[in-house]
């Protein structure tokens, strides 16, 4: 026998591994998942199951036996189906060479870092931040150069010098995620020819995270309700790479299927990611995810309507309370909230999970200038959402 | 406008993605996919679609709602029956807990590589080996340190003197593929034996992988048909990975969903790995994996007894011919053949694929020694194995 303690166990991994804390979102979730009556708004995601038309695709495809190793870079007739949802949306014309199906927004970021970033390199990034960003690139020994926010008079904004100053020699990219999760502030047209000037002027790629751009509050942008898009300012063959998915829109966050927009002549590289990492993803999801684009537009209208009455919800409860503070942001479906004298956000979340039966994130896992603050999706019918927020504007009143 | 060329773009990508050359598998399938009556023995896959009963459950998953995020390491459900599974075909016991869900086995190789091997260290692997070892090495800067197997008079045999001299102090595990995919060769317990000792005096891992071990057409292991495993040598608690996969045994390649076993005193670390790559794999998928656990022995039994029959066909019609040359191995499902003189097999795979329309893939695409021999899959019905066998055998009769 030469069993070895759980310690020595995991002295014997990576480093980057060892040191990597757990997602507060996952604390959270670790915490509470399962509970009776709890309402969850901790991850984003809505109430609604995928849409039976979705279900439907995919579930033929798989009996009619698309149960085999396929395209790496995703379905032909996918790729097409994402430049033409795409062409509705955001000036074109889009290839569907450009497009590469991956298991989920997320595994369209891991793809892209390892694409651009090595060991010791660094990838800019505006803080608050959604975790899933700066974790992996820690885990591969990049650096998240966390650009932090400004939050003053309840309004949060981007320091453009700031982001400037934080380049260096070893930044490969500046990473913004608009609408933002979690603070859900949208950047500019503006805000997105500065960044591109300055990725330009530095030689560094930009990562696009545009995943709730269709979750936006404000003014039409060239005439389309959508957040402003990289895909507004800059052309097609430069050094940007897009993160998106199906998860939000469609309301398809358990099946892992996502895209990632890249220049065609990162294709072979691309595809050798894919095949490394996943090796594809399942045809017969792939399958639903086209009947998403071609038949799932009335849906996420639908789910935009919802997620703008929710916003309206929880920013007058909320809105009522002298011990919390926050903005009324513009995009995504979150509400990023400070409660005067947090000072222990992990700790509040699992309390509120105790006390109220309400899921929250901790601001802190969000890294620089999230500590103080709590991120709720509202997301949610809205009879569970009124709940919630009884529940929770009771706990805060006594916080 | 900053439009750049192809070469700019590329050359902007990370150092071993740009070096990091396309899997000859891969290419192989790009140049002949969809070609009409092509017989493709390229990819590890048989000729079955999933069988019903395992679309049914994850169907019906799917319409019930499973479709919101998950357990990071998989369904409790699914990880207890993954014990049980192991329970009847190896020594146990086996805890739950020492079970994660990965979207394939490919991204069970992924998480155990993200977890153990930093950039600039090494793992040692012998070759001929599966492409898809060491390529997602070679891009996070992880050195292959490969230890040629021998074939002499059509055998296939370990090294183990070279084997433990290439362990060296960057060294950080030992991978070993067994049966082993491309060539067959089945570690015996003595080989298994010794690698566990030259680990465990290195105090290096063994990431074991063991995805073939059902497909096995040698001697009974410890009464069991099965071939000999690390878990018959090892403690539950030593420094040991085993990466498997549904993709076989159940027909289910296109779904990609696999598993990896570790030590329970890893769960945190692969946990974090995992919703950074993936964000779990999902639970409708789950449900037809359970399925398959619970209900698909006789459909493994089945497969196994093709490929068997198959692995006869084969051995006989590639005896025939003077010019080429191979081990009938003992496990999995490939023919690693050699043809006298051959010094380019993407080329020959290639010209295969236009002048006997069947797919195989390039034995140099399978590191050191695999250059010369070609790899057949030949779990395939038995009618389309015979054709492919007879456009096979007229083509190198000629070659």
């Amino acid at each position: 026998m030469t069993t070895l303690t759980p310690d020595m166990l995991v002295s014997g991994i990576r480093q980057s591994q060892r040191d990597e804390p757990d997602s507060g979102i996952l604390s959270a979730v670790n915490h509470g998942f399962g509970r009776k009556g709890l309402i969850p708004l901790w991850t984003g995601e809505g109430p609604l199951q995928t849409p039976e038309f979705i279900c439907q695709a995919a579930s033929k495809a798989m009996f009619d036996g698309e149960t085999f190793y396929t395209w790496q870079r995703g379905l032909p007739q996918l790729r097409a189906a994402l430049a033409a949802y795409h062409e509705k949306f955001w000036p074109g014309p889009f290839s569907a060479e450009r497009f590469f199906v991956t298991g989920g927004g997320m595994q369209a970021i891991q793809v892209a870092l390892q694409l651009l970033a090595d060991k010791g390199e660094e990838i800019v990034i505006p803080s608050p931040a959604w975790p899933n960003f700066p974790g992996p690139m820690r885990m591969m020994g990049v650096k998240p150069a966390f650009v932090p926010m400004l939050y003053n008079d309840r309004k949060w904004s981007l320091d453009l010098d700031r982001m400037r100053d934080s380049i260096g020699p070893k930044t490969r990219a500046i990473c913004l995620i608009s609408p933002s999760n979690p603070i859900g502030w949208v950047a500019s047209r503006e805000d997105l020819i500065a960044i591109r000037d300055m990725a330009r002027e530095a030689g560094v790629w930009i990562l696009a995270d545009e995943v709730y751009s269709r979750f936006y509050y404000g003014p039409d942008t060239a005439g389309v309700a959508r957040s402003p898009s990289f895909m507004d300012v800059c052309d097609p063959d430069e050094r940007v790479i897009y993160i998106n998915t199906f998860s939000k829109n469609w309301a398809m966050t358990g099946w892992r299927i996502g895209w990632l927009q890249a220049p065609e002549a990162l294709g072979p590289a691309i595809e050798r990611i894919i095949q490394y990492n996943t090796s594809g993803t399942a045809a017969f999801m792939q399958k639903g995810a086209l009947a998403a684009l071609e038949n799932g537009e009335d849906f996420v209208e639908m789910q935009i309507e919802m997620a703008r009455a929710c916003r309206a919800k929880v920013a007058g409860a909320l809105g009522q309370l002298n011990n919390v503070s926050f903005e009324n942001a513009q995009g995504a479906f979150y509400s990023f909230f400070r409660i005067d004298g947090l000072i222990d956000s992990l700790g509040a979340t699992l309390r509120i999970i105790d006390e109220a039966n309400v899921g929250l994130a901790p601001g802190g896992t969000f890294g620089p200038g999230g500590e103080g603050f709590l991120r709720m999706c509202y997301l949610r019918d809205p009879d569970s959402l009124d709940e919630a927020l009884v529940r929770l504007t009771a706990w805060l009143r006594q916080a």
